[in-house]
């Protein structure tokens, strides 16, 4: 007889530790069906949770959370441990899908969530830090961090992996292996891990052992008897150890374990096809089909253009269909954006023409490498960022309104901010064309918008101000896709009888000091930028501007975090609707 | 008979090519006694650079610079290569000592030097994007990066090594293995590289195989002939690999052997005892005493008190004799500072109050991991920042301007600028004693000052300006170390007739609305930082105050690289002394 579980009658780890191996496996199998269920109606990273669910499992039956310190790496494999830690409902009841966020997230589980983690390579500085407190205050808990073999190969994790084996006490490091990345896995340390698993974790050279651990190998990741017996092992071990456990993404979902780039995150699908549900969003074009595609156009002419990438191709634009039309110029160098960016500074250095192609928040991973390697060295590196501001991702891990103020301080960096699909196109064409100077280009968040309006220049080196509409009194200074937030505000505007000029300022870096300067002896200049005010662009101009007579707003969002927010609520709060942009202007020049 | 070779006839690596090993090896004794001339006299890398002559040598013999690309990692030990490349003369006649930069530098010489580098763990980055481009335009020539063991721990080092194995073609790395960080180093893989070297390079674990190199061991990494055999062998291979090569940092100089810590940088010494040559400079007290005397203090009566740094603990006051002292409360995690901030947000977690302990221009490395690893997660670490500012180390790749920028501008971090030592005191007590938010505290750059005049306060988590001066109609807001610039600029006023307010912000990542309130009706609000204007803490003031009559101006430094440059002459250039914001104020006011 087939043993059978409840699924909503779990509400903490507890109600496993008794359970039988065959109870154990039918919650597995029960598990498993949520998950596709909610993975397939909502959306959220397939292939990495379907192949989690053994190893989930047999971690909380063998350690004692919360006592025991579990952390997870990127935390998007994470729904089976949001499972089993009194959050069942967000995953058997349609009702509840929106309770939890895809990460963990001590709001959701003070006890068993404990950071708030999204970009990857974390977990094991992290969990380190965990086991040096620990051994400071006399505790006995087990620490352990579990990182998939794509996380691996991130610049913190690589430290960390070197630091946790000097510890000397219990550390449990949970190798996730399951010979994937978002995409393919790129480095030395792969063809080693294949290696390892093709001999059963016998063979030489071990990386894991070169890093100074002692090693477990799992081949049957997904084998909750097996699993349960290699934690058991190196439960309350008195030295650092990694547990390498070999399992399959998108495990029992065939379509996901067939096609695992496509299914490490998804949409809401058929389970059967594989389908998008929502057909109507992959119809309109998108800034990355047009980055990606002029970036083949480019290379078909000149062999000299090179787009970069660390671990997220598609979200770049760079579908494997394209990758590989570009071939050789197409290079993703796995997890490492530092290595990523220091890269194409040499590759600029040798003559080729490198685009780093970049998630803006992944950005942030190599601000020393932009600065250090690529500016001091005036290498002519054309930074493309995706997913930039306020309409973007919605997660507090993944925001994009933090880069302006990050990047647009770094000196000899000419950031651009494109309005329109012309502009960018424009923008992309100028800055791969010239060996001048460092330059990043904010492809714009939210739909694509094309507008044959735009002043385009063949040179975008100096900032030069689009005067886009001339009016006096008032100047509304819209950058990037908040341009046409301000165009907006000038119609309100103009209903109130005022007549403002609009201006793009193309650059937000750097000031067109010659424009601003016919401003200032207007009544009032308002900025409005996709991004934070603090140290952005519109700060600048207020700071330009402080000793003239005219007036200063500095619109954009507050500097905080925000998690799965609302971009039309938030907008709303910051005034960033034409409506209240045009009764700011109109009540401090009554 | 003794060979001799004239160190002034070496004017390229030409010059080299057809000696004899004696030849090179009397060349070798002559350039370390060079070396050690000048490096006694005039200060520089002690260690690094005497440890390196003879594998210099030998790479200049058996490769083909320039047509062969060299990469040196940090490049603080390219004395010998920028010897051997046209500039013998900054070595061999005291009058040139300063015609060359400590780092590569490619102004000094672009056919030698590729990049501008100071920074640890990017040759291997910068090297494969090199033999990338060589690849995609069917170049030929061998691309050698050359890094040191502590070097190797840094992120982006990993992530190099990680990629590079992966290029399939040339690509040579030699890994300069003095079994020495600044300080010792601290990872899993010394424990194998120890092995490694103990085995003469024949044992199993091999991290660099387990990479996917192929590899060579050089035991005698001071051996000319055996250097050259190696090299040799590697010359044109068609696939990467590592040279491990076992030197002796400090090599020829006893002293320097014998103490490699303190020399791995050292001003002007004795050759013979290694007594400082200045001792004016050593009696003093500095602001790393202060912090450091303070933090034994507090954790001789507080357990829970830890400070962690990333590779350089004299840089922050914790000379061995502190280190000793403290133990364990004193943790170093190597040249590792994604994953030493990472390990901070952890031991807080765990109960412990960290404070990470970091020379300036090296936060710049885990800007991702304060964000995403502390700010997010609300996490109460002390970030204490040393060698900030104008007055700091004034290589273009050691700046220390940009972190208000950087830094201030990331949510929940409260960033303060003590400008006392006694200010400096209150503001580690109050911030080491709470654990409601992350802190940065910057100590001021340039001479240590004690003022007992400043209002402390017991609690710093909200922003609370100090009128030091009350006047009237003018406002000067200097933060930190230029607080007392403000002073002196308010002094200057006096005389002219104006009444100034004086300000003491101490908070510079946000802003006392209240205070700022009270000068909207004022004429004139002039802000100081020690940093670029740019992003700054001022920006935000103008901001702030735009919309009201007064008008404000705000000093700083211009966003751009400086290098090896004078702190007076930009002081002056940017209008930061008394005198010239005095007169700012007047032409202003007129």
């Amino acid at each position: 007889m087939k043993s059978y579980v409840d699924l909503n009658k779990i509400n903490s780890p507890a109600d496993i530790k008794n359970m039988s191996i065959d109870q154990l496996t039918a919650l597995a199998a029960e598990m498993r069906s949520a998950l596709i269920r909610k993975l397939s109606a909502h959306g959220g990273h397939v292939g990495p949770n379907l192949g989690m669910i053994e190893a989930t499992i047999a971690l909380h039956y063998v350690f004692n959370m919360p006592v025991d310190k579990l952390v997870f790496d990127v935390s998007h494999q994470s729904y089976s441990h949001k499972m089993l830690t009194g959050r069942m409902k967000a995953f058997t009841d349609p009702a509840h899908y929106n309770d939890v966020t895809g990460f963990t997230d001590p709001d959701e589980s003070p006890l068993y969530d404990l950071f708030s983690i999204g970009h990857t390579s974390t977990s094991l500085a992290l969990a380190s830090g965990l086991a040096k407190a620990r051994d400071l205050e006399g505790g006995k808990e087990n620490v352990i961090a579990v990182i998939g073999d794509a996380s691996l190969g991130g610049g913190e994790a690589f430290e960390g992996l070197n630091y946790g084996s000097t510890l000397g006490t219990n550390f449990i490091v949970v190798v996730n292996d399951n010979n994937m990345s978002i995409a393919e896995n790129h480095g030395g340390i792969y063809a080693d891990l294949r290696l390892l698993r093709n001999s059963c974790g016998t063979a030489e050279p071990n990386l894991f052992r070169a890093f100074g651990y002692d090693y477990r190998y799992v081949h049957y990741g997904n084998d909750l008897r097996r699993l349960i017996d290699a934690f058991s092992d190196v439960k309350d071990i008195d030295h650092p150890v990694v547990v390498h456990i070999n399992t399959m993404k998108g495990m029992g979902l065939p379509i996901a374990e067939a096609n695992k780039e496509r299914f490490h995150f998804s949409a809401p699908f058929d389970p059967k096809s594989g389908a998008p549900l929502n057909m109507k969003v992959a119809t309109a074009e998108t800034y990355t089909d047009v980055f990606a595609n002029r970036m083949l156009d480019l290379m078909s002419t000149d062999k000299s253009i090179v787009v970069v990438n660390a671990g997220t191709p598609s979200a770049v634009g760079f579908t494997p269909a394209r990758r590989a039309e570009a071939g050789k110029r197409f290079v993703d160098v796995g997890i490492a954006e530092q290595m990523g960016v220091g890269m194409t500074s040499g590759l600029a250095k040798g003559g080729i023409r490198p685009v780093f192609a970049v998630v803006d928040t992944f950005l942030q991973r190599a601000y020393d490498q932009l600065s250090h390697d690529i500016a001091i060295n005036r290498q002519p590196v054309v930074v493309v960022e995706f997913h930039t501001g306020l309409y973007a991702m919605n997660d507090e891990t993944h925001l994009g309104f933090f880069d302006i103020a990050m990047a647009g301080n770094i000196p000899r960096f000419n950031m651009l901010a494109p309005t329109s699909k012309e502009e960018y196109l424009a923008m992309l064409n100028w800055a791969t064309g010239q060996k001048e100077q460092p330059v990043i280009i904010r492809t714009p968040g939210g739909a694509l918008i094309s507008d044959p309006n735009r002043e385009l220049l063949d040179d975008y080196s100096v900032p030069r101000y689009e005067i886009a509409r001339q009016g006096s009194r008032i100047a509304l200074i819209g950058a990037g896709n908040f341009f046409y937030l301000m165009s907006k505000a000038a119609d309100e505007l103009e209903k109130k009888g005022y007549t403002p000029t609009v201006i793009n300022p193309r650059c937000i870096s750097d000031l067109d000091t010659r424009t601003l300067d016919t401003l200032a002896d207007y009544d009032l200049v308002i900025t409005a930028e996709d991004g934070i005010v603090d140290g952005g662009f519109g700060q600048k101009v207020a700071s330009y501007l402080g000793t003239s007579p005219v007036k200063v707003v500095n619109l954009g969002l507050r500097k905080e975090f925000l998690n799965c927010y609302k971009a039309t609520d938030i907008a709303k709060e910051c005034g960033l609707t034409p409506e209240a942009i045009a009764e700011t202007a109109d009540t401090l020049l009554k």
